[in-house]
């Protein structure tokens, strides 16, 4: 852990997501569940690289590793950087890994400068973001966040191992998860860097970008009821078709969405009773809807139900609607915002580009504990994720890391503690 | 059986529906299949009644109901006049079975009226038209037509059983199933009243009509198949949505067929893989497509392919197209159409409408050994059909049997017997 010992490098970071990769339960893809035997080893080998870093490690009561670097004087509210170690199943390498290791890397940097900053930096590794096991997501950060619900103790895998003896089969006590949190007054904020998962900077031939938000989903279960009815006996004038009426508000779901610049799927849809010769008396389909403001996704919403009941009151249809899912859109700190533009323009791009983010992130779990804002690196592939054929190149992680270590400087550099 | 005794009434034909109703095989509805316990009880019933109204009466090869009510001499070639008695599950008690009984009271008012015909009149109580109990529709009929398939002989119904051990079982000789058949040179034509299973006379405020042909369905399971993908990540320009372009198709086949004046249907549709947050990579349907003509409803088909070759150039989706199903229309004989309509307008109706039947009728198998016409009953609620709400009026009975019995006569009139 000497000064002398020079930094991990961008190839180095990709070597060693290679190596995470390789601790799965699948001989055929990637998949590390929460508090499995994987979680264990990906966790060990994530805290000898964080101890070569210069952190000291732990890890804590909710199955996170975690190391921390102290400032120019010990026990500083702490800057966090982290991401996640788990995955879907049949993953990639690189959704939340590579968050992670970046991370280590720029304390890894700061240990080869010997640079003491005004605040603590805390390496997180966080055990669940993806939610596979258990069903329910970011169960790592919420343990940090101090927003653990004892509720989810009952939670089960599909094996039908509750989360409380999965906790103890892994070497923890459930009664002790409180213990995970941290609280707000030792923390400064939280810096999360993650592939983009999506195809923007590959279409803007751009490294990085700036995220604004994180889009909170909403999603509802829809049933339209017409009259099912023989295909040869009720011509069309008499007709209430569910599935006709179904198809107009897939097609304007599409437009509105598009128009608004939101987000929103149709993915699931089934036509009853589904008979070849009958006209569908109901159809049962889901809609998701996610935007960069939660005022812009529920006016899109707005504007879906009015087609929905224009279309209801033409056919003769009945809507039902159940809202099944309602997660509101995190905002990133607008100070925290500005540190990762800098750190962009620190590599060279002096005009970064701002994304908002589709998919949700440990990020918005972390942000009922504190400010956060989050660096977005291009992957190739049209954004693919959550799926083998993710990638990131080298180059881009150089370009990462510099403007990831660029940022926290850039914080140091403004950051004027409270009782300093 | 004296000339003495007055023929059935209107009102008589409506008890004797509700006579043949209660002969079900379901505690809660009107069901009976082909070669059933209760068969053979409605076979009994109009083997009864076709005795009362003057006919020599058999049960055929085919387990169908017949009789023969001769003309000026014996053995001249016949008119057929007939329907079924089978029904649908949950049925209604009108569709077919008052076909038949109407055939047997007009035979019954000949007797009545000792009226000697220029050709013999055979009456036919088909034992299957729906193919509710072997999945294939009309074996009554096409025993008679003499187009017996003996691949049948291996289809079995829910239970198990075949069709040749429902021959056994039944007391018919499943080898002697050719005698069913009647020869072409012994009949004239065939006339079928039936029930319009539609709306159209009723909102004409007509009580019969004139069948021009009988529409050919064609039917197709189609798949589209883009490109599954995370709801979140992948925005719209790059989506390749199975789904949305389903949407598409299902609109334009009703667009399109509405416009061209024939009937289509998709009455099954699912989307996969079915996710909420995934958008659909593939759409499996149906689509059933009847129209009065052949050409038109061809031509309609083309219409919907070139859409969904636009709709998969656009969007950049594949479809796969399965024909599953293809009968030709079945048109009317000139001759015996027109007699048809001088049967309606000796009841008053000067203008008779003709309508195109949607639904296949026994008709359709007949075809093959003669020329057919048929004639329509209005049925009211819309027409609905296939549902114990199925209904038709004493009034409307009784000006279908003095139309029916004005036909033969017409037919009568017109008709001079090649040997004769």
């Amino acid at each position: 852990m000497s000064a002398d010992k020079p930094p991990v490098t961008a190839r180095q970071i990709l070597e060693r997501c290679d190596v995470l990769a390789a601790e799965s339960s699948s001989d055929t893809g990637i998949e590390r569940v929460y508090l499995s035997p994987e979680h264990a080893a990906v966790n060990r080998l994530a805290a000898d690289w964080m101890y070569e870093a210069g952190l000291s490690t732990w890890m804590d009561a909710a199955g996170n590793q975690r190391g921390r670097f102290e400032g120019r004087q010990p026990g500083l509210p702490a800057l966090l950087l982290g991401s996640h170690l788990d995955t879907v199943p049949n993953a990639g390498r690189y959704d939340g890994i590579l968050g992670v290791l970046l991370a280590i890397a720029v304390v890894d940097r700061l240990r080869a400068d010997e640079v003491k900053l005004p605040f603590a930096v805390e390496v997180l590794a966080f055990g669940d973001e993806e939610g596979t096991r258990f069903g329910t997501a970011l169960l790592g950060s919420r343990a940090v966040a101090g927003t653990w619900d004892p509720a989810w103790w009952d939670l089960h895998d599909k094996d039908g191992v509750t989360l409380r003896e999965a906790f103890v089969e892994f070497g923890l006590d459930p009664d002790s998860v409180g213990d995970a949190a941290s609280r707000s007054g030792d923390v400064i904020g939280y810096l999360e860097a993650h592939i983009e998962q999506g195809p923007y900077l590959e279409e803007a031939d751009r490294s990085l970008a700036v995220v604004s938000s994180i889009a909170g989903a909403r999603r509802f279960a829809l049933t339209l009821t017409g009259e099912a009815g023989h295909a040869g006996g009720v011509p069309f004038h008499r007709r209430h078709d569910a599935l006709a009426g179904a198809s107009e508000v897939v097609l304007a779901v599409e437009r509105l969405a598009r128009t608004a610049g939101a987000i929103a799927t149709v993915g699931r849809l089934q036509a009853f009773p589904g008979g070849v010769n009958v006209i569908a008396g109901r159809v049962e389909f889901s809609l998701d809807l996610r935007a960069e403001t939660d005022i812009l996704r529920d006016d899109v919403w707005q504007a879906i139900q009015d087609v929905i009941a224009e279309v209801c009151q033409r056919r003769g249809l009945i809507c039902a609607i159940d809202e099944t899912h309602n997660a509101p859109a995190v905002v990133a700190a607008p100070a925290l915002k500005s540190v990762i533009a800098d750190g962009i323009r620190a590599t060279g791009d002096l005009s970064p580009m701002t994304l908002f983010s589709k998919a949700g992130h440990d990020a918005m779990a972390i942000a009922d504990l504190t400010a956060w804002a989050m660096l977005f690196v291009r992957n190739g592939r049209g954004g693919i994720s959550h799926h083998p054929d993710e990638t990131v190149t080298v180059e881009d992680v150089a370009i990462a890391l510099d403007a990831f270590e660029a940022a926290v400087l850039a914080l140091a550099e403004t950051y004027s503690h409270p009782t300093a």
